[in-house]
């Protein structure tokens, strides 16, 4: 069965699981759509309706059992098990995310960093010792890596992302401003920072236009 | 007139004009829909349906006039203009932010960066000095700032957000991975580097559901 999803109901169910894992820390066993909705800004039809998409959770009256949905949540979305992440690229962007908690916390380790430099590569960050690109291939297929962060100038994107793909990448997040192109079976999600940016001179500028 | 204009249009007509943009550069004159749609990795009737929302360029036969197209993208995407922008958090997210050229180049300056923590402080960044957070209210009224960043902790971002909205700021870039709130009439773009990876997760764990 294929059922289309959009970006934003994933977002919305990893959502969820954030405020769900809040409420299981603090000792929560049950949640109403109502109060689900709330905490996560949209409306308990719309929190049924993405849940409903997956099968059927909670219990009418009783509401939804927190760690259980959580779990289920966290099988959805692939955040049940841990997942090898390259980095191409030690620039300034990739220096951040190198050294961000979210990832492993998560379930992302960032196994393998590349980088064209030659003055970057050797160091070390936490556990991860920065090599060079023309290994990308080698290691993707040796470690069995399944997502490429790419952190490397709009220029070098695309060829990076082709190797990476032919290697066996299955996800690529690109902080490149260019539009890439992968093969159908490749997942391709853009962090566009200038974009955002666009897109709030956007609202600003046309205050008569719903977003 | 209020139109429903989703966020994904708004990112096309971004990427429609970096395409432009790059045309000009090179000197092109005219676009036909079906060439700036191939380089836009969309269909050309998707081109003609994202532009048609604005009125009506191009002409039958003859494509659009690059440089025309190009200067009505940047008027409808409020980039004719410059912006004064305002980051809070001078951590590691923030220090990329700061440094990364794509802002200025598309007309955002950063010309105030807040930190709580003493020791950033004082530091001069391309002209911005980091300043005590508790100044925040102050410059955004002042320096009549439009847009802030946030690269703070999740557990502050929402207070801060609330006190950028008071002083007149009306638009937030939030990196904190929390949901906030803000007024009506305000615009709020979420970057969560972990939900995308998130996203790429349960791309790749539910390869039956079409995305």
């Amino acid at each position: 069965m294929s059922r289309r999803i959009s970006e934003t109901t994933v977002r919305r169910l990893s959502l969820y699981l954030r405020i769900l894992e809040r409420m299981e820390g603090q000792g929560t066993s049950t949640v109403g759509s109502e109060d689900l909705a709330d905490r996560a800004a949209t409306t308990a039809a719309q929190v049924r309706k993405d849940l409903s998409l997956f099968g059927s959770f909670g219990k009418r009256g009783l509401g939804y059992d927190v760690p259980k949905l959580a779990a289920e949540l966290r099988e959805i979305l692939g955040l049940d098990r841990r997942w090898s992440v390259a980095l191409v690229g030690a620039g300034r962007i990739g220096s951040a995310l190198m050294e961000y908690d979210g990832f492993p916390d998560r379930g992302f380790d960032i196994v393998a960093v590349f980088d064209v430099d030659e003055s970057r590569r050797g160091s070390r960050w936490s556990g991860a010792t920065v090599m060079d690109v023309d290994r990308l291939e080698e290691v993707v297929r040796d470690r069995n890596i399944q997502m490429v962060i790419l952190a490397v100038p709009g220029s070098a994107a695309q060829e990076v992302a082709d190797r990476a793909v032919a290697a066996g990448a299955q996800g690529i997040l690109n902080f490149a401003p260019v539009q890439l192109r992968v093969p159908e079976g490749v997942s391709l999600k853009d962090v566009n920072l200038v974009m955002e940016l666009e897109a709030l001179a956007f609202a600003l500028t046309q205050p008569d236009v719903e977003e």
